[in-house]
């Protein structure tokens, strides 16, 4: 159980020197996927139109397809007259061209036929006789139309590397006629339990000592929120043994290992020496300066000194909060950076004004979950054993390290659950 | 191609009318789903807890279990002396019970033998001679102990049916031994694309006047974002009978059905004759006052009388930007109410200043694409058939219908898109 001189962490850093400072170097490779699929997936590469967009002149109105000049100097008192020379369908290619003196009926979207430069809307039209339209406004040339590279040029980016490709893209990407995209993979990300008094979530009747596992099951829809794909690795024993093997055997699979600890101290230990026996580059640090959350490890593993880069690994604590908290903060990011995005997307968020004062030590990050109702956001507190006020929190605030705490009514940005 | 008369709607509604009128009663039944699958899904009826939480009264630090008061009135000068006549070992039942004048030792998460009512941090104690610690601060009754209940009581709801299950809701149906809940069917959501000029994305050489369908792609990615299953229905000439029998086809197996529509008028008509014969109860509204997105249709159709409620159908804008932005507004929202989601999750959003002003009409909400960058919001303006505005996009924002526009420099909160 070790002795407290015994719990001072070797290498313990703030949160925000994790975000600068541990970065693997390791990224999922790129795979083809259709684009029916690739909903928040990450391109690879910027994808670019194979050729300009929408491709040929577009009317923007029905109406007619004109030569602005024959409209100068029209008004609704001295009409202008053009005869009606055919009509564009849509989809199809204009059969006929517009000269001066005439004009052709057009559907919004039709393509422009050849000779006109502008589309004049039929509500400044009127049928004067058969076969000829009577036009009461003047329209300047190009007005009417969509260029045919005004939506994308040939060869221009139409979406971004390295952020999750959002619905819009997807518009655009079919649009372009691209039907499948390079991506990279889905993250593999292995989770593994610990503790000798965890048991499955499926055991129904729990001995006194015993506690089903919480963490894996959360963290698994929070890796997959991340673009992960999850994988459960079990529950393994407090033994450095069975754990450094359980690892070193899903090492070649994954792309990011985590590790729920136990909440002994002694599983703590155990998960360092088990990780650490994996081999280099080995443990970037074990605690970090966040509530709650300190007893965190993080560490690359199982590369070749000069070669392949390791595989990230993360150990978090072993109450269901703390862990919960850790991997959303450092867990998701890491997660995200190897499978290649570089753009997070936003989180959700709401101003509020704290309902009491919230005491925080400097140097240390502080994440407080809240309830949030009218405007105000209420702290909730409880042991960080407790799961219970993380799936009642609206959202949580973070105290940044330089603060010593927050006041009553102070401002305040509450990042919301989704 | 109609005249300007006949393009007025014969109901156009506000999107306020909308929101609160428009409420179809098909909701998708229940189904059963094991946990690890169930994120982000909506639970049919709350879920409550079958047992209290953890269950047995647990170690919230390393430490003994002791009486506490057996400890009061120590001090560093003055310690107590307590015999420790055992361990306890995580995930076990104590096999010693404690006594006055008795320790047993504890790690976090044990469960707590019977006869103690605290337990002292290791922190302060201190091994006086094997088998007796001295105590040097006093402990009240109920330290260090996290009750048998205190995660949740039997019988307590942990989660609420009706939102979107979250990571930590997940965690606590796991703690509670829940691995199966019954959840809202994903509804089941068609979409059809119409317009002769309209062609798959798949078609690499465009004939003029022909575009390909970068609407379906898109409003599939957004109805799976809003928990639904999408269809995609293929490609409908421009023909009320084409379209009509592909509805009709489609129906029994559709909770929600989409139509893109075409961007000629016709194409608007079109969808409203074909919805129309679909049955009762009809169009709830033909035209939404909101820009870009006017000619929207709303309806129910397919329902008996009395009995069964219709299926929702949703004719949107032939033009894909504003396709998306009706889609977003109140297509997404339609698909959670029929899926059994009556809370939303919320929006990423962010505070800016307008970078100009931008007019609006009185009576009809507008959505403005914008950049963001540095705390401004910059507009994005275009004619509205361009998809390529609402892809650069970092978010919109919303003029209510009360505002006649909004000038530069005013406070804005721009709806991110993630």
């Amino acid at each position: 159980m070790g002795d407290a001189g015994g719990r001072e962490f070797f290498t313990t850093r703030t949160v925000a020197d994790a975000a600068r400072g541990f970065r693997p170097r390791r990224r999922t490779p790129a795979e083809t996927v259709p684009l029916a699929g690739a909903s928040r997936r990450v391109l690879a590469q910027p994808a670019s139109a194979p050729h300009a967009l929408p491709g040929f002149a577009r009317s923007t109105v029905d109406g007619y397809a004109i030569r602005a000049a024959d409209t100068y100097g029209v008004s609704e008192g001295l009409p202008g007259y053009l005869t009606v020379t055919g009509a564009v369908a849509m989809g199809t290619s204009p059969a006929v061209a517009v000269a001066q003196g005439t004009a052709v009926a057009m559907p919004t979207g039709g393509a422009i036929p050849p000779g006109a430069d502008a589309v004049v809307m039929i509500e400044y039209t009127a049928e004067a006789m058969p076969g000829t339209i009577e036009v009461v406004r003047p329209v300047a040339p190009g007005e009417g139309i969509m260029r045919a590279d005004e939506d994308a040029r040939e060869g221009q980016e139409i979406v971004p590397a390295g952020r999750p490709l959002r619905p819009a893209d997807l518009g655009m990407l079919a649009a372009a006629g691209v039907t499948s995209v390079a991506v990279h993979a889905r993250p593999v990300v292995t989770i593994f339990s610990t503790g000798d008094e965890v048991v499955p979530p499926d055991v129904a009747a729990l001995r006194p000592g015993q506690v089903r596992d919480a963490t894996a099951t959360a963290l698994a829809a929070l890796a997959a929120d991340a673009g992960a794909v999850p994988v459960l690795g079990g529950i393994v024993p407090d033994d450095p043994g069975a754990l450094e093997k359980a690892l070193r055997a899903a090492l070649p699979a994954s792309d990011v290992l985590v590790i729920s600890a136990g909440s002994s101290v002694g599983a703590r230990d155990q998960t360092a020496s088990a990780v650490a026996g994996l081999g280099p580059p080995g443990i970037w640090c074990h605690g970090l300066a966040i509530k709650p959350g300190k007893p965190t490890l993080l560490a690359e593993c199982g590369g070749s000194p000069g070669a392949a880069p390791g595989v990230p690994v993360i150990g978090l604590p072993g109450n269901p909060r703390s862990a919960l908290v850790v991997f959303r903060l450092i867990g998701m990011p890491l997660i995200r950076l190897v499978g290649g995005c570089v753009m997070a997307p936003p989180d959700p968020s709401a101003r509020a004004r704290l309902s009491r004062d919230v005491p925080s030590a400097t140097g240390r990050l502080d994440v407080v979950q809240v309830l949030l109702a009218g405007g105000v956001a209420t702290p909730l507190f409880g042991a960080s054993a407790l799961l219970s006020p993380l799936a009642a929190a609206d959202g949580y605030i973070v105290i940044p390290e330089e603060a010593t705490g927050l006041d009553a009514g102070a401002e305040v940005s509450v990042t919301l659950y989704a």
